[in-house]
Parts: structure tokens; C-alpha cells; sequence
């Protein structure tokens, strides 16, 4: 009795991990570098989680740094059924967290009870943004694709003519989990591409 | 003083996170959802290090199932330099072993030496294939791809004209991270394609 127990089990862990396969077709609006084609959720997640794992002594707060990158894993998960909603898409932004919710229903219903809440507590905590280790994750998710706009030279911003003040607005928690990495992420991912002409300085 | 100290240390640490941005570009060979493309490395490690997560009980042994999740995140990261070499291409397999230890050399150097070592740590661990965690990264950097062939309708081994005694070859030390996961991923991903005739049976 219980290997085939066992076996239902397996079979919906591996039906999660099956579905998850998706988020590997989401794309995201930052360039590789080169600037030869977009991001897309599952890279830039795993792209983060190695991060986290060396830039952990630049967060305000000491961190659990294993959740913080559980949570970068996870974070996007629930795109996969809700769509990518573009960081400079004001309309979207309505609608998206009723869609982000929803789907997180749906997806994290696949997986065995105990692990689905592990996985939605991960993914409620991120979008919560109370915890130490959520302003961590939230300062990486925003430090990351700046860092891509420096690796393809502000491509993106150049062919959407974004402004600072954009990029400002979609910054404006970062330094909650590190000063230091938003002080950087200004200095030296930022202000050289106003320089360059590649955003607008308004 | 210890401020400039710091910024050099964190222009170390971001070099090398532009660095691995190339992983994104190396290919595998097997196919994502549907067969539209192949999937990259970091796509792969990412898928895996979420596996790990959620497949910890399945292996053989107790493991700190964080030291398997930074593994499977960095595990392939000596492929920026070195390539990806197919796990079928007996040729490529003469001159891996040293083409991936001159890469970690040039890669892991790149880093402060105290992280770099730490990652240098992690890539040895699971190249020595010693330690439980090392065998149940292994376990799944096995399964992960059979479950795509799954995925993908084995469309991988259709074109390669794959034999089943080469898929257990490759798999000859699966089991050893977990009898479970290599007894399901033999019943479930590899004897359905055997019947559908995209595996042939030798």
C-alpha cells in the first residue's frame, strides 16, 4: 500500500516539475548580453539564485540566504499561468496581481499539500516583502536585470526611449535590502548609460 | 580606505556574474516542452535546483539539501569556457575532463579568492561524485533530461537514432543518489519511448 501511495506522490511532484517546463518560454524584456535576444524567467531566476549566493554580505539584514534563494527559484512560478507583466506596463500592473493569485492557486495545487505550501509560503513571503530575506530578493530582482542592461548595453531602454525617472520609480524599495547594491547598481549600471544616451534623463 | 577595498571586491563579484551570463547560450541536447527548441545550461540547472527542492526525500541518503541546490546551480557553469560536451559524444569525453578543470581555473579566478574557492569547492564535490550530495546532483542532472525526452517526445532520440544500452550507460550510476527516481525514470520517461519506437531496444 504504501509504494503505490509513494507513487501518486512522485507522480504529482514530477507533474509540477513537468509544468514548470514553461517558464522557460516566458520572456522578459531584458537582453542577453550582446543584445542578441530577451531573458527569459527561467534564466534570469537561476541567474539570481547564483547571485544571491555571492552578494549575500551586502544585504541590510542578515539573511537566511538558503530561503532567500528558494525564493528567486520560485518567484516566477506563477507566470507560467499569469504571463510576464512587463515592469513598465501600468496597465497590466492592475490586473496583475488578481491574475499572479489565481494562477498561484492553480499551480501550487499540482504539487502534494505539504509541498505546495512550502512553495506558495515562499512565493506569498516574496510578494509580501516583509521579511529580511524578501527585501533581499526584491533588491536582486530589480539588481540583476539593470545588470543586463549594462551587458547589452542599454539596448532595451534605448528601443523603448525609457526615462530615469522609470527606472527611479521602479527602484524605489531597492535599497531596502541592500544600500550597497543599489548604490552600485546607480554608479555603475545607470548613470553611464544616461551618459551614453541610452536613457533619458528627465 | 575600506570602502575602495569594497568596491573592488564587488566589481570581482559582478564581473563574474556578467561572466556566467554566457551560460544562457549553451545548448543541450534535449528538447523543451513540445520540441520547439533545445533547451541551455541555465535553464537546466535552474529546473533542477527547483527539483532538489521538492525530491529531497527520494534520495538514498540524508543530504543538506542546500549544499544540492548550490551545486546544481554552479555545476555546469565551466561550460562558459569549456562547451558542453554531449553525454554521447565518446570523442569529446577523451579531453573533457581537462578542458573543464582549465576552465574552472580561468573561471573561478575571477572571483575574490575566498568565494571563488568556495565555488571551486562545490564543482569539485560534485565532480569527485562522493559525497550523497554529489549523488543525488548527479541523480538528477540524469532524471531532469529524461524527463524532458518525456516532454518532448523523445524527439532527441528519434533523430540520434539513440540505443536503449547508451541511455544506460549514461545512467549506470544513477541509482546510486537514488534507487527511487532511477526506478521511475526508468518505468516512466525511458520504456514508454522504448514502445513508441523512439528508443531502440539493443
Amino acid at each position: 500500500m504504501k509504494e503505490s501511495f509513494d507513487k501518486e506522490r512522485l507522480d504529482m511532484i514530477v507533474d509540477f516539475c513537468k509544468e514548470i517546463d514553461k517558464e522557460k518560454f516566458i520572456q522578459r524584456r531584458t537582453y542577453l548580453t550582446g543584445g542578441e535576444r530577451f531573458e527569459n524567467d527561467a534564466e534570469h531566476a537561476w541567474h539570481m539564485a547564483i547571485m544571491a549566493l555571492l552578494l549575500e554580505d551586502y544585504s541590510n539584514e542578515k539573511v537566511d540566504i538558503h530561503r532567500v534563494v528558494s525564493i528567486l527559484l520560485i518567484h516566477d512560478l506563477v507566470e507560467v499561468y499569469a504571463g510576464d507583466t512587463f515592469a513598465y506596463d501600468e496597465v497590466g500592473k492592475l490586473t496583475q496581481r488578481q491574475r499572479e493569485l489565481d494562477a498561484a492557486d492553480k499551480l501550487f495545487a499540482i504539487l502534494p499539500e505539504d509541498l505546495g505550501h512550502r512553495f506558495r509560503s515562499l512565493w506569498d513571503e516574496f510578494e509580501a516583502w516583509e521579511t529580511p530575506e524578501a527585501r533581499f530578493a526584491h533588491t536582486l530582482d530589480n539588481f540583476q536585470p539593470l545588470m543586463q542592461q549594462d551587458l547589452s548595453k542599454g539596448k532595451s531602454w534605448k528601443e523603448c526611449d525609457r526615462k530615469l525617472s522609470e527606472v527611479l520609480r521602479r527602484n524605489e524599495r531597492s535599497a531596502q535590502g541592500s544600500e550597497v547594491l543599489w548604490d552600485y547598481a546607480r554608479k555603475t549600471f545607470i548613470d553611464p548609460q544616461i551618459e551614453k544616451g541610452n536613457l533619458i534623463e528627465d
